[in-house]
């Protein structure tokens, strides 16, 4: 019997999910079917589910990779590269995240998996950048970092809606701007001129 | 044939209205089936599709009404009187909300009838109030009355990804306070105190 290596299982698996998220953002949650799986994956649902467990894991996947994507490229780059991200993602996907939102909280199992992947070493982490950055005086210091970053999540989460219902956020730099206005630190006052000498 | 007043034809429409609401939030709106709509109104499938020709008519007329409610509080006692309303929403409610997002966008016929809904005269005005308010130095005036509006409705929309995923608005004072500061004009300089005489 031949057997694949783990490179090719790794490259496997991207396929899968490259052709599922397709497939979700084309056809909705319930409209990827098995069938249309096969066809936008190029594989056969024996070798889908060989890798997945079921068309519920497919999801959770893609959705705990968006996250850790926003979370990692906020880490690296800052919050406004996140949003920047969130902002140029596929409407049609984010459409799916939010039909899933509902299946989180109500279906125990649904919300067990979800719960499985989420990494709170990496939340963590997080909220001790922003903390750090409190300190350098880049954050308002008068509301905990959980809640500076909970905000700019928040924000995110309304920018998917609104992607999602067919208006894109054209006035990306108001955006930022409001944002950077809610988490900074009050305006310090002008510094005054001091005289030479 | 008996004949029935305007009256209770109101009345009528309100208890399928109210029956609707609660069944879609319970079952999610694929599962809010004929057979549970008429169990949740206490009414045939004949009186029901009497008053409205379909469940996406109904699920349209409850998502006006709660777009309706927000304008309206938010015209008659501001923005944080509106975004209060959000954060005492019925999660379960709110997921259905999300649901249907993603056929707000992509399902032609079900986008139309919800842009019919649409009242943009009421958008007109709350953002002609918002201007009023700028020039009152009540919110930033270096960014649009739009764009002030279209923030706050944006993170109303972020509240809403958050309860219905199971995490209900905790730090409710911290949101308003970013939302606040979002949107206020410049901190002003302090008054420098006038000596007297």
């Amino acid at each position: 019997m031949p057997r694949i290596t783990e490179e090719r299982r790794t490259e496997r698996r991207e396929q899968i999910l490259a052709g599922a998220r397709r497939c979700f953002a084309e056809y909705g949650y319930e409209g990827a079917t098995v069938v249309r799986l096969e066809k936008a994956t190029g594989l056969s649902r024996g070798a889908i589910f060989n890798y997945f467990s079921s068309k519920d894991d497919l999801f959770l996947e893609l959705a705990w990779r968006d996250d850790e994507r926003f979370i990692r490229l906020w880490l690296a780059k800052g919050w406004e590269a996140a949003i920047r991200e969130v902002a140029a993602e596929d409407a049609d996907w984010l459409g799916v995240y939010l039909e899933l939102t509902r299946k989180i909280r109500t279906d125990p199992g649904f919300r067990r998996a979800h719960e499985k992947r989420s990494d709170p070493e990496r939340a963590r982490e997080l909220i001790a950048q922003v903390a750090s950055e409190q300190e350098q005086g880049l954050f308002r210091e008068d509301l905990p970092a959980e809640q500076i970053a909970g905000f700019i999540s928040l924000v995110a989460n309304g920018m998917v809606v609104q992607m999602a219902a067919g208006e894109p956020i054209r006035a990306f730099d108001a955006l930022i701007e409001f944002i950077r206005s809610a988490v900074a630190p009050p305006a310090r006052q002008p510094a005054r001129p001091r005289r030479s000498g």
